[in-house]
């Protein structure tokens, strides 16, 4: 059917490509396919009854300011708390430093509406998280990239980068997606001492900070910034932006997030925000608040890391048992995805439809590449399926391989 | 504090302003103040109760699927739900011409996303909704204004715009906001033949439709461009895009609203969501859905008329008795809002401040012309207050005008 719309699109929906990550999470409706696809916490760990709980308490006590208009920089008690945990853990915020988002895309989304004009250069990982290149790309970013190895991005390869000029660095140090690596504290202060040379500010996403199961914490991109040319104070500098998320240690169905900033750029997020959704629903910031403000989420993370880290070991056993020896994988301390890399001849897109035959679904590598490479690798969930099913699932994928490596006579 | 990101905003940042409506609605926190601004409807009507078991409800019954991530375009049973709804009440619709938004705010943005380039023209009602502004402000839009009166937008001025050149017009049929006034039918159909006519296609946007307490329902123009030219077949013909809302049925704090739109538009809309908000809360989509599929909805919303009917009486009322003869002003038969103007010397900005003092608030009218006129008028919402409010605010109100009007010598 024709309509008058049809050639009134903007340039940028040219860029606006449809994620594969998306298109595969219909595929994990499909009952009959293990599915390693998506990024989707396991639902046997999202705290139903505390919630339910939640749900009833806040209607019974705040009543209808539950359920009306709100601010855009969100529910100042949840942003208290929030501060209070930075605070805490990295460094002194308060809630002048923070905006709540309908999960981190919009805060990607509003970064990129606010720093990005079209050709404004990026510099970033590769691979890197698959979101931020679809937000960013309808604001005409273009990427510098940044080769990472199984400890992360490669500092030591940082300053030809930064010398092109990029307008931001984004880096995801913890558990990283796609890849499940963490980047070492050396790195991190390497990182820092580089952009203040060339003055460029970082972006840091850290969805899965809280989520190590294995390993000591390393201070975030924001901290050891914070601290850089030993300073002393603990007040948040402004130089990092970082963001955050209650969908990894909470439930992702909630799309609550934050950002922290300084003051004049959460201003400029505010504005908008104000323009892309007015604000985040209010009646999910005070379910998140009344669960969390008392320290349930401390002790809920930790079975969240438990059950992870079963799931993570029986993954990588299965991968050991399963695969061929060519083939290699990341060994992540935390967090939802490890990175698998098969022979360079080899191609993730073809095996896709191989592995959906066997029943059995992953995210070809080359989407998280701004620049189309990473053909031959791909993403696997491990915090989905129960253990037998990844067992299972590792198997399938194995054959699947091993066929197509036949196929290709390589065997 | 200087930050390193002090310097790099993108030039879109230049014309997002704050929303005047925003900065209002912080006002409303101060209980001492009647506040006639923002756009909030009566919590009394707030269906607590129901919402309250419906929450109990999907996590007893859908359980973590509750609370997971979810598709982009929406729950697909609420879209089903909202498709029944327009095919009973509009023109035949399916899923596949639904998404699912995080309030119509971000219809808006959306639209103005894939829809507008830098310097596109967009035809509005003079004054119209002053989130529309904001949202495509940021992509860089113009604006052709047509003027209205106390019928909505005088479509007999239309055609001297639609030469000009506009990529799409945009229109509240409905209980405008801001002037609480209603398109005839006529009017309706001038529109459609117009734009018909030159090619122009339509966003109707109808967050009040449901919310009529006086007068005879009249089809929206969705509908009436459906029938164009003798057309009998029910069967959406995908020239009107067209956005409602549950934040006034239901709850604004839910931040709940859809698109309706031709399938091609819907999946470009549905790409620029997944870079925005990867999808609309699951659990406020399956909590809508509980509360409203057995027609719930229907059957409450009976109760919103009837305590905004009364609303609206005590504030034309109160109007009547207390304003200076020179002072006019809308009588809506629906909806939320109505618009007061000024004799033409004077200006509702200085006015505001002596509002302030006196305790009262509304919206200065200027905010709603994208060419700055209308500083002679105000939008004042009586949806919010309780009528003994209404009475004491409005009686404030009339003291400050005609304190302004004495000061400026015009009593």
């Amino acid at each position: 059917m024709q309509t008058p719309w049809d050639f009134r699109y903007a340039q940028r929906t040219q860029r606006m490509g449809s994620s594969a990550i998306r298109e595969l999470l219909k595929l994990t409706e499909n009952p009959e396919i293990i599915s390693f696809g998506g990024g989707l916490p396991a639902p046997d760990v999202f705290p139903m009854e505390k919630i339910k709980e939640a749900c009833n308490n806040v209607i019974d006590e705040l009543g209808a300011v539950a359920l009306q208009y709100g601010s855009t920089e969100g529910y100042t008690p949840l942003r208290e708390m929030i501060a209070r945990h930075t605070s805490r853990y990295a460094c002194e915020v308060s809630t002048q430093n923070i905006l709540i988002t309908s999960g981190s895309q919009q805060a990607l989304d509003l970064l990129g509406k606010i720093f990005i004009n079209r050709g404004d250069r990026i510099l970033v990982e590769s691979p890197t998280y698959l979101g931020a290149l679809q937000a960013w790309n309808a604001y005409g970013a273009e990427y510098i990239t940044v080769p990472s190895d199984e400890n992360g991005m490669v500092t030591e390869q940082l300053e030809d980068a930064l010398r092109i000029g990029p307008k931001f660095i984004y880096v995801l140090p913890n558990f990283q997606n796609p890849t499940g690596t963490t980047l070492p504290l050396k790195r991190r202060e390497q990182l820092v001492e580089l952009a203040d040379r060339y003055g460029v500010p970082i972006i840091e996403d850290d969805p899965y900070g809280q989520l190590r199961f294995e390993g000591e914490h390393i201070p975030s991109v924001m901290t050891v910034d914070n601290q850089y040319k030993g300073n002393h104070s603990k007040t948040y500098n402004g130089n990092v932006i970082y963001l955050s998320t209650f969908s990894k240690i909470l439930a992702p169905g909630l799309r609550l997030a934050w950002i922290i900033a300084p003051p004049q750029v959460i201003t400029k997020l505010t504005q908008a925000k104000q323009g892309a959704d007015l604000h985040t629903a209010t009646f999910n910031q005070v379910v998140a608040f009344e669960v969390g403000h008392g320290g349930f989420i401390d002790e809920h993370v930790k079975t969240i890391r438990s059950v992870y880290h079963e799931r993570r070991d029986v993954m990588l056993d299965a991968l050991e048992k399963n695969m061929p020896a060519n083939v290699k994988w990341t060994h992540p301390e935390g967090g939802l995805f490890l990175w698998v890399t098969l022979p360079e001849e080899m191609d993730t897109i073809p095996l896709f439809q191989r592995a959906i035959e066997k029943k059995v679904a992953f995210v070809p590598g080359h989407s998280f590449h701004p620049d189309g490479r990473g053909k031959n690798s791909m993403r696997l969930n491990f915090s989905y399926c129960k253990p037998e099913l990844i067992r299972e699932g590792i198997s399938r994928l194995a054959q699947a391989i091993k066929e197509e490596m036949a196929a290709a006579g390589k065997t």
